[in-house]
């Protein structure tokens, strides 16, 4: 399969159908705009029906070497709702043909021959790109390690267009540790393709790397990076926080003097816009205190449910319906 | 969600709609036979079509912190033929978000987005209450550690009725660890909402703990202990039968003289009435004979099947179909 | 549940309602025939449309002691795309209710109230029958250890009969350790069914069994075995290709010196005729070359598809339809 190339002219709505969904950069605001429209579509569906019969008859290898129970749930949700199947491939895989030394390129060529559509996870990088080279059907990244993760990076566009009704001019603070975080650096591509203010809050040895920055400053984004959520609170129309990890410091000390810079609380907020949200990709361990959960700005566990409509999405885009 | 009172009177049918099951306390006469009067259509269904499309659109979630074949698969299985579908998250689930820290809170909030009901089986006593407090779906409490297990006591209730056809006046004897046996304790409780005559057939270590004797005492029902199966086996029309662990006993040659007494045979099974029957919550090691399977009184597979009529029964309940 | 005899009549078609499928010994070339029938109809079915309702209202149970990503995601595949549903117990079984010390036997009867159908695998040689003997639904053998897996032996007879157009006067090869391989020990017992010509290329310590030898002969097959590959590629048909594993020989050296006579090469390939396939029951660690993969002729990932049909053919028939 071949990606769809992000200068391709998407004509007459959908250019995903027999496509790989592997990498944020295959996306543009124009095709970005028809998977958030189906996207919304998928959330009427499953608003006055629960399900359609879109994908009847259609079958998806949901196959993760390493587990992720959120992002398995929701692809299998999504094709539950849609009418399709799961072939639910989502513990122990370590333990099976792999283990018997079959190669990803094997196991992918296998999957297809019962499934129509596969959803991979998998440790290395680049592991997504290899078994669409192989693969027939179309394949969807859902994490290739250290690379991209794209679906969430559109769950967590699709949350902004959602809650705040565009995508132009806002004011986007991302939190905690941006060095390491590969959906802080997805989601930042995809702003790039908007006129948006992005403002980096991390602290010193997780700051945002290099490349990301230059793409950021490269497409003229007016960018500013800071230590303290506190500098950037009070006009933030998001907050996409992040977990700073202790494991991350070698001075612990450090981490001791630094950690309350990127703690979100009901003081904190306090200070925030009356209408701005905050986001978080979760799991969370804390960075987020739970008195903020009733916050009505508080918009994680919506983005989860996002999650679920941009998979039906993209399933469907990509099976051409 | 807010647990259905006891004392709530279930008019005009269906009172468990978007309600939690958590414990038997919930139950009384009325709603019990609301949900064996559903459990009974299911059973109908099922015998002529396998299926029905009653829950069609409507996902369930299947989080299981510790696996558990018999019970996971009764509610996969109820689910599917009602049209249904599963998120089935039964092995692993510790490798999983839980291991990087999230709380059970958190991941049921997530799980919520997708599914329109839980069911939970957690190692840990309030784990479903607490479920049940975060969750804006019902959550259906299958098993939570030391807790309760209510849906096994309903189909332990609902074999009794469908096979002896009332449970009224009714001489049913309990055999085994009754100390630590959750569903012999939950059981019980259900039983003192009916007239019936309670025996506790156990070694001395192993015997119904106080406060359920006191809750069967102050609920006027005829009442008595024994240590030995022999002293019951005449007068029964029900053998709750349930194992008795070596290692509960410190003492070993205590075991071997005693264990004989609790052990199901031909022999013991040519004393009983030709109408009662034997169950057994499953899995058992020995403390029923296979000779045995094949007398029409042991009840224990056709229990188990009642057990998938009683989880149909409760998921259109709790979704209000 | 009885066997499907081997010499009974299969009149009017389906022989196999209600039947268990455990060994290949049940089959003859009637009922193979109607079987393979049935697989094309799947294959029109799946090519068509996707999938069926014929299996709507039914269940499957899916118990896989040992983990089987192939053969298990087969069957899911084939229950899919019939209508039917699954309960997939395809890992940590052994966590379960068995680590409890539950009997196979018990665990089959109580799997049998919830699903129409079980599919097996465990690691002990003869417990597909034990399952059979205790269940009233149909058991499917899905691999019972050293014993048969006759649903792989189906597919592979299917795919020679499917590529090639006709069993009957065939040159067929097996290659590589037939003395430990349960698929060519399988195939070759149906192979004798039929007017085929029969190679056997192994390395000395794993030539092919002497009772599967004296099969082949009293059925008055032409057979010939040799040690190298290069004396049956010319003459070829089908070239069924197994791994000759490293840790089979005590004396490494002897294995480095025979390997090179059983990797399919490209070279190899070139002597081989323009009509023939190249089969393996995958997964393959090297004895195929990748170079081969896009040899029209290498037909192990087609092998792979109609797996899914002969599941479909034989889900549909035990269950009567």
């Amino acid at each position: 399969m071949i990606l769809a190339s992000t200068n391709e002219t998407v004509e007459a709505g959908n250019g995903f159908n027999h496509k790989d969904i592997i990498s944020v950069s295959q996306f543009n605001t124009k095709n970005l705009d028809y998977i958030f429209h189906r996207a919304c579509e998928m959330r009427d569906v499953v608003e006055q029906d629960g399900c359609s019969d879109l994908l009847k008859g259609k079958v998806l290898a949901c196959l993760f070497y390493e587990p992720s129970t959120r992002t398995s749930a929701s692809f299998i949700a999504a094709m539950d709702r849609l009418g399709g199947r799961v072939i639910p491939i989502t513990q122990g895989v370590q333990f099976s043909s792999v283990s018997k030394g079959e190669s990803l390129a094997d196991t992918i060529r296998t999957l297809e021959q019962y499934a129509d559509v596969i959803v991979l996870r998998h440790p290395e990088i680049g592991s997504a790109q290899l078994a669409a080279d192989y693969a027939d059907v179309p394949v969807i990244n859902a994490g290739d390690g250290a690379g991209e993760h794209p679906t969430q990076a559109l769950l967590d566009l699709f949350t902004i267009y959602e809650e705040l009704g565009t995508l132009e001019n806002l004011k986007i603070s991302m939190v905690g540790d941006l060095r390491n975080g590969r959906t802080v650096h997805s989601l930042t591509k995809l702003l790039t393709l908007y006129k948006v203010n992005l403002r980096f809050v991390s602290p010193e040895i997780l700051r945002m790397p290099l490349t990301i920055m230059n793409e950021v400053i490269d497409a003229g984004i007016n960018v500013r990076e800071t230590h303290d959520v506190a500098d950037v609170i009070k006009n933030a129309d998001v907050l996409y926080v992040t977990r700073v990890q202790k494991e991350r410091f070698t001075d612990l000390s450090q981490y001791e003097e630094v950690k309350g810079h990127y703690e979100i609380t009901p003081e904190i907020m306090s200070q925030a816009k009356e209408k701005m949200i905050i986001m978080h990709p979760l799991p969370r361990v804390g960075e987020i205190h739970d008195s903020v959960d009733s916050d009505p700005r508080a918009a994680y566990f919506r983005q989860v449910k996002n999650g679920m409509y941009i998979r039906m999405a993209l399933l469907a885009a990509v099976l051409g319906k």
